[in-house]
């Protein structure tokens, strides 16, 4: 199964069936510069490989919409907090954010399109699976939504009062657990034995942001470095030293690797978590502090 | 039945839902103030109205789901409408807009939270009609995201080259059709019939709105007036004159009445929608051009 190749197609499906007909022409071309050439698409590679540890023979094109609707939530994300009245960036994935490219009032409605686009993506997939489609939702609603997602995460950075977990749970893990949840109950397999591998990786995922947001020049992460700095965010390299969130970060890994439900495919899911977290600590860090 | 408590029942659950636990409180704030009290709840209202002529023996909850999410999608881009980048205005249903209160920021989270409960809302009410999820999914996303949906409608303000009547359905008329087809949906009626009665009546809001715009004084409309003018925005007033608009308005509910399909209780329907549309002309304008 070559997986992204499976992602990049289940997404160009969703972004070209908005381009038929005649769609507002600066809004079509915001919603594809949001989405391609995308990052690292570690989200949907996450639920793929969950959907196919539970079944290795199943129908895989319900994960795989599953797994494009969190890319495109995670997508909506990035557009809107690269706006002014957040975090003000210019540059996303080595290009101009969508509203320097497109503007304000573009940029806006192009993450609203992309969260509709969601579940709309969803939806196309599920015609093969309708009885899923109820439970899938609720779990992707879950994770971008109040009082828990994405959405309630960015809105903590609005309050005095923050509570460390709280907010990084929302605003990077709970997309992760979605994504594990997700490509579990795609396949019609209970999806809460999964939460633990999403939220772990998660965690893990924040450390090895702030580490890179510390560590590389913006040049080579694409976007301006040293956010969490200038806007004043809880990060992991402040709370636990350099070396400490390179330990976090590794004990973080081994813990998600661990609880990996039994499950026809878990061996390889184990293995391939190993493999994949090895290349979230940057090269000159690993180096250093080997 | 008492459709106009089902109605804030089912909005009301949906808020207090996400209130539960520790949502980040200005965000939730922000939520509530944004969905009550309510405008005229007139999409959910047609959205039931249509679910109980199908059929007036069935079960209506899944119907004010889909009517509750779509009252939700309303709200969300009443609220993204409001701030600075689009119409700048500062109050909304008599109160300050969502952006005055609670800042730009969460404002702009506000909306994209609520577009997530809409989905999430139809999940919760799909869990007693699991089979019918998909369907009227497809129809939410069709009412509100790309290619002519609400986001779109609001896009097409930033083109130069508008067509009228896209720009009207887009904006207006999509979330009527989304009421309509996705109330005859929710009862497992087939969806198709009913785009005609939702494409009409859009319309014909959208003329009562501009008459109501131009005609009435702000305080009474509990928004700026004139919004359409200062925006250069195209309006049915000035496209057909304020007589020829009333007449217009007139044309299209005798059209949207006529185009009810045959079904269980479809004459109470059509004494229904008249009633409602001799609600839509402001009294002023009703008696000058009687």
């Amino acid at each position: 199964m070559d997986v992204d190749a499976l992602i990049e197609w289940t997404l160009e499906q969703a972004i070209a069936r908005d381009e038929r007909g005649s769609p507002p022409p600066k809004l079509a071309a915001a919603i594809r510069h949001a989405v391609f050439p995308g990052g690292a698409r570690v989200r949907p590679q996450l639920c793929l490989a969950v959907a196919y540890a539970c079944d290795p023979e199943g129908d895989l094109l319900p994960a795989a919409s599953v797994g494009a609707a969190i890319e495109l939530l995670h997508c909506a994300s990035l557009v809107h907090d690269d706006l002014p009245c957040f975090d003000g960036a210019d540059m996303r994935r080595g290009k101009p954010a969508v509203h320097v490219a497109y503007g304000e009032p573009i940029a806006l409605l192009t993450g609203d399109a992309l969260i509709v686009k969601a579940f709309g993506t969803l939806a196309e997939g599920f015609m093969r699976a309708p009885d899923l489609m109820v439970g899938v939702t609720r779990i992707l609603v879950e994770s971008i939504g109040m009082p828990n997602g994405i959405v309630a995460g960015q809105a903590w950075e609005s309050e005095d009062d923050i509570d460390l977990t709280t907010y990084h749970h929302a605003k990077t893990g709970a997309l992760f657990v979605g994504a594990t949840t997700g490509g579990a109950a795609a396949m019609g397999a209970d999806p809460e034995p999964w939460e633990a591998l999403g939220r772990r990786l998660g965690e893990a995922y924040q450390v090895a942001d702030d580490l890179r947001d510390l560590a590389m020049d913006a040049d080579a992460l694409g976007k301006p470095a040293g956010q969490d700095a200038r806007h004043q965010r809880p990060n992991a390299v402040d709370t636990y030293g350099c070396a400490g969130a390179v330990r976090r970060l590794q004990n973080l890994v081994q813990a998600a690797a661990d609880s990996i439900p039994a499950c026809e495919g878990s061996g390889a899911l184990k293995t391939l978590v190993h493999a994949q977290a090895a290349r979230l600590v940057p090269a000159p860090l690993a180096a250093a502090l080997a």
